[in-house]
């Protein structure tokens, strides 16, 4: 088939595919403009209501209600109410997320806490030989079961990580006194061990877009008696997660990629109902006490989700959060998984007709069921294709050191934001060919 | 005097002073009514341009340019730059301050930092009995010249702090293999030895608004061969701090009360320069990589005050706090100072002129030198007459048990204000007392 006749049948195929989109209409719900925006799993777009939702917060419950507003406004609750927002996206029963901190930090709250529970130390001090139990007694589903009775010293991290869960893995595990092994997640299942005391693994590889296996893990983490820490930054509002129906012990995700809540928006934490009550914080602060406005000395954690509380939530951007989960109103996380896989189909098929062979990698697992919401493509001059793409108004990212990161993000892109995003990668592929050959008459 | 000799006496006298008060204009930077708003130093009032401002990041920031504002709207290099604005009001010299997370997050980085630079161990695991070296080498100023060579394995903490430093510092504590010993703040220099690892004070105190010597008690735990924490939540923006001056080495704080950086805004924390490369993070997140876009699987910490980030900033708080830090252009902390305690001053006058001796008892010391912003007067039913002040249009706060506390912002509090607050106060306590009569007839 010639060049044109492929970009008429696909601009064809975009546009049945867009009359036929059921979730077509949420776009309106956002500020959008005709930049093909598939940077939504680094930045979500700006839900139109958040503007006017955030002035009210500012101009009139802090700037009229001040004080007042902890308790007049909902301030005090807000970590807890924004988590049982978030919770059905993520198939998780209310009363068991927070939102709050970064991401960085709750990953360290939550690795921590899952080291203390397979020792269940019961608050001695970290890291003192000898001071590690064996696992804890097994029941169906939960961890327990470990073969051998020696200390719970190793907390196993994806190889593969986006590098601060690394980072954080290794202070974790230094304050705790375990080593730190990192695996591909893929090897996690034969490198566990009577001596694994807590694993922390990505729902889905930011570089890749590789979605793991979080089912057959987390039974396998359970199985060798320790506990698991998935994080969801790029799942979480693209695809179902169910955390409460795999048994999933702990989880953190950000909330500014596929959720839309603002850049840095806080981050959320996740404990399931059944570990609550030993979820044994590093962070324990005021906001964490069971009666916090008692000014006790002696620390006594709170019940429930709040116990992952730190300090003082930041309001301003928690309540531009809030407001902007308003957009998911009558949205099934299962309409949006079949959207957001139809959307990467459409993305590969107009890649593999425009692209000449060759000149890209894809890196995305082309099976449904190991793929994200998002295509990355391997090219030698990645950082400045990313640039041209860019700047003819295609946003993607660029991934060092070599990776040309495309995110689909279900609520709002367009089947022919699609086929233009490919049609133009496609015309600079070809343009940045010539100008490595110009660029190069001496040689 | 008769009590309406003596109000118009102080009526006139508050008059005068606001007349002759050179930051007076200064008030006209807020939104502000008519309310009696002495509760900034638990929520600053908001700056009247902060709005426009912030709709402005909402809007075209994040709404127009989305992903391109991490660079084009300097997003990523605010945690420093805001830093640098509130640097001058702590005396501290550019290059020193982040801002980020909140107190409590903070003081669990600087307090194990501290620690953790008393040991000199270098990157080893925590805890690990041994693991501790002895005092770094001595020089003038500095921490060193600690007597005894054993281990450096004990916290001391502010006894009458507010709660959560001495609940993150029981943590570190665990985490770090370390005792915890709190002590009053007056004591410190007799309980200081060589086992002194780290020392976490408050400038002022949260209930009494006690101030402490932090030139001298810094002086102090130098000279035990330890490092010392400062929490300036009730002294940055209401005194000169002077951090450089004073050779503190480690020092968190709050934005949202003297700082008026809006409810929850992110805390900042300051690490010397000379100390900034022994500074070892319990939360290397990525955002203080020294390449955080590299994506290492190697941490390699950030030069300068960038190590102290973790992970993604909270943008939306973030900025809005930037804008409201313009309300200190202009303004010398030693003009707000010189304010505060003339505020103060009259405030105690009123209050013993209006209500009867006896009813009442003042927390907050009457030396100028051991005084805060605040006024803490105790009272048996504080929580009640508290309800009773907010009703009449004085907001002030009530601390748990007994304490009644109003915080004085220099920046837009008026000599009418206090009088007025003292005024309602005796109204309040006497229809106190008639309640508490009527109250208990069977009696």
């Amino acid at each position: 088939m010639s060049e044109l006749a492929a970009t008429s049948e696909l601009l064809r195929k975009a546009e049945k595919l867009d009359a036929a989109d059921e979730l077509g209409a949420l776009r309106d719900r956002f500020v959008l403009d005709e930049t093909v925006y598939l940077d939504g799993n680094s930045l979500g777009a700006l839900p139109a209501h958040v503007p006017d939702r955030l002035a009210d917060v500012v101009r009139r419950q802090w700037g009229e209600l001040r004080i007042r507003s902890w308790q007049e406004s909902g301030w005090w609750t807000a970590p807890e109410r924004i988590g049982d927002r978030i919770a059905p996206l993520v198939g998780a029963a209310p009363g068991q997320i927070v939102v709050g901190d970064s991401t960085s930090v709750n990953v360290f709250k939550a690795l921590v806490a899952a080291v203390r529970m397979a020792r269940e130390t019961g608050g001695g001090p970290d890291g003192a030989p000898g001071a590690a139990g064996g696992a804890p007694g097994a029941s169906i589903g939960e961890p327990g079961g470990a073969p051998g009775d020696g200390p719970r010293d190793e907390i196993l991290v994806d190889a593969t990580t986006f590098p601060t869960d690394g980072y954080i893995a290794r202070s974790a595990a230094r304050m705790t006194g375990c080593t730190l092994r990192p695996v591909v997640p893929g090897d996690v299942p034969g490198a566990l061990s009577g001596r694994t005391a807590a694993v922390l693994l990505n729902h889905v590889d930011y570089r890749t877009g590789r979605l793991h296996d979080l089912p057959s893990l987390t039974a396998a983490v359970h199985e060798a008696g320790a506990y698991v820490v998935w994080d969801l930054c790029h799942s979480a509002g693209a695809l179902p997660v169910g955390l409460d129906e795999h048994g999933v012990d702990l989880a953190v995700g950000c909330t500014y990629k596929f959720l839309n809540g603002g850049p840095g928006a806080p981050a959320f934490l996740y404990v399931r109902h059944a570990l609550q009550d030993r979820f044994d914080s590093p962070l324990p602060g005021w906001n964490s006490h069971a009666e916090p406005f008692g000014m006790q000395p002696e620390y006594v954690p709170a019940h429930g989700a709040p116990r992952g509380r730190v300090g003082t939530p930041d309001i301003l951007s928690m309540l531009a959060l809030e407001a902007s989960l308003e957009v998911w109103d009558g949205v099934p996380i299962e309409a949006v998984r079949a959207k957001s896989l139809a959307l990467t189909d459409f993305f590969l098929e107009c890649v593999a007709a425009y692209v000449p062979a060759g000149r890209v990698e894809c890196v995305t697992p082309v099976a449904h069921e190991d793929r994200g919401s998002q295509v990355a493509l391997r090219c030698p001059d990645a950082g400045q294709v990313m640039e041209r793409l860019i700047a003819e108004g295609v946003v993607g990212d660029f991934r060092y050191p070599d990776v040309l990161r495309f995110g689909f993000t279900p609520l709002y892109v367009r089947f022919a934001d699609v086929e233009r995003a490919a049609r133009v990668l496609a015309a600079v592929l070809g343009e940045a060919v010539l100008t490595e050959r110009e660029g190069r008459p001496e040689e």
